[in-house]
């Protein structure tokens, strides 16, 4: 009785991610080139604040780039600089003074809005973007380890909104993404280091040998050494990009290995109204979860050492007080909800090797916490 | 020098459409097993008042649904009723109703947002699903000729801003469509021959048969007759959903056929403040762009006759003051920056067959109003 009509197709996407020096460098005509098309296109500037405050000269040198390359690209207005960090996601004010910025400017379908950022920024703008005319074209350009080698490849954005991160957003991959390893020069020491609690979860999950290597550069990387970033970076960002690629790009399903540690994290930062940053948080949450994992028997004590050894090596906590019991369990709920009433949770079952569970002991969550202090304070032995 | 990782993957997507009679009565199992699965997932009805007016039981239809098919899904909150037609996507207050909605009830990511209506609040619920929790789950029940032959088949949603219509929108497949008759008996006469426009717009695009049909079947068509209404729309649904499959989903590119007719209705709708009905525009504007075809020379005058003879014949206007020449023009500058820059116009070139254009003559836009306008008010004969 019921007529019924199959839709199926498929949607291809495809972007380039190019790792470079100076992308506004007069040499460079990698950008130029990327928006050289017919039709010369509008390209409009969205600056971190904190970008444009370590790299005064900044804005001026967009101005040369698009005059040196005016053939290429129209720079259709003063760049807009806004706040970076997660105050950038908490409300909708950056967010649209961006879409209106596409109304004011004629920002059209074939044109470019560029963000120059951390992950916070980027994800604001890439939201913006991907909404305005139902997706203006849109590249990034990270300036953090973090958003070098994690958020800034992939295809999600979004904005926080009911205190819940990310609550709004979209799956829209961008046009294309350019790694700048200039950028990285003047971040504060917390944010050179933080990008590389992503690099870790990766490592854990996916791949011991770039685990081992971590290990035996991690003094190079904490001392800043920029050739060991380059090669962290490349890879963990390759990583990331193959897992999008590979399976569910736009999570139809529940699966999230790259979550490994966040669900921990996510309640962290807000809990600390966003003091603490994400990478530090992420740190503190595969902490958490590698605990668990031993707690639950599924890896060695041996293990466990080397993992929160190689965290505290890089410099990073392994507890702050947001690390609260009652707190997690409900932020544990809260994720729950988010990934559609079927908890998946990534645990360790060995280093190299992400394994999804979907339930969590609420005491030995914890008794994890509790360790993860111990092992904040204490110098670290294997057993 | 620089490195370039070639990011490309694909999405598939995937949703049935099916066209049902009475989808909530207590014999009708088909929204019920849609929904079933292991995890009984809430769902959550958001109803155009104007459908709520014209079918007063119908909240306690849904509610004694979800009772009898308790096993297969939760009726998580009150049906919520929100202003019907093009209002509803005016500003953002209904909008926002709907993602608050999603904050309140919990609604996640393999939970289901039902959205019962024409096309304008179809439109405007499927943005606010599409962008909670970065895609909530999200069935369209239209209610109208118009959102069941067309614009509820397919993968746009959006509201309007800046005084331009879907001006913030995505492309987001929904879950399901079902296409309930029972809902277009209570509609007025208005709005059972606006949603014609669309079918004749595929037909002189796509289908010259569809059009000789339509010819014939003109006089049961305008008494309301049911069931070549259902033919009319499963036929002009089956073209939308292929047209669609084919070859752009997301409409990377600047190819519109199915716009062909909808520059100019675009304007005139924004110009009546609404009053307008979008297929008493459309039926204007393929009218128009069917004179434009004849003056340059594309189709003979005897097509022309036909095109028009149809469009009167089922009851529709081809002249309404908002057919402006100054205002249109103008209209036709905003159409070229939303698809990007290069104007795409799709014009005739024979009943059935539709062609691109990527330029007009403005000379000949404003004369083929003049002649629009005489055809309104004349008897109309072939040459």
């Amino acid at each position: 009785m019921n007529k019924i009509i199959e839709q199926t197709f498929s949607v291809p996407f495809r972007y380039q991610v190019c790792f470079t020096e100076s992308v506004f460098g007069e040499g460079n005509p990698f950008l130029a080139q990327l928006l050289k098309a017919e039709k010369k296109p509008k390209a409009f500037f969205v600056i971190d604040s904190g970008v444009a405050d370590a790299h005064p000269a900044l804005v001026n040198a967009i101005k040369a780039y698009a005059k040196t390359y005016e053939d290429s690209f129209i720079l259709c207005a003063e760049p807009l600089i806004l706040p970076g960090g997660e105050i950038s996601k908490n409300d909708e004010t950056s967010f649209k003074k961006v879409v209106d910025a596409t109304h004011i400017h004629g920002i059209d379908r074939h044109s470019y809005i560029i963000a120059i950022g951390g992950g916070a920024v980027l994800d604001m703008v890439g939201f913006a973007a991907a909404i305005s005319h139902r997706g203006v074209r849109h590249i990034r350009i990270p300036t953090t380890v973090l958003s070098q080698n994690d958020s800034g490849m992939g295809v999600k954005n979004g904005i926080n909104a009911y205190g819940k991160k990310n609550y709004l957003g979209t799956f829209a991959p961008p046009f294309a993404v350019i790694n700048d390893s200039e950028f990285l020069k003047t971040l504060e020491d917390r944010d050179w280091r933080s990008g590389m609690s992503e690099a870790i979860k990766v490592a854990l999950i996916k791949d011991e040998d770039f685990f081992c290597w971590m290990e035996k550069h991690v003094e190079q990387l904490s001392a800043r050494e920029m050739e060991p970033m380059k090669t962290l970076i490349i890879r963990c960002a390759q990583m990331h990009l193959d897992h999008i690629a590979g399976k569910d790009p736009f999570e139809s399903g529940s699966s999230r290995p790259l979550d490994f540690g966040h669900w921990a994290a996510h309640k962290m930062e807000h809990l600390s109204g966003y003091r603490i940053r994400h990478g530090e948080a992420v740190a503190i949450g595969i902490g958490l979860d590698t605990t668990y994992s031993y707690l639950k028997g599924m890896i060695t004590h041996k293990e466990l050492i080397r993992v929160v050894t190689l965290i505290k090596s890089l410099g990073f906590a392994l507890y702050v007080p947001e690390l609260n019991g009652e707190a997690l369990l409900k932020g544990l709920g809260e994720f729950r909800e988010h990934l559609g009433g079927e908890l998946t949770i990534t645990l360790l079952e060995k280093i190299g090797r992400g394994v999804e569970v979907h339930e969590m002991d609420n005491n030995l969550i914890l008794k994890a916490i509790d360790q993860l202090k111990a092992f904040h304070q204490e110098t670290l032995v294997e057993n």
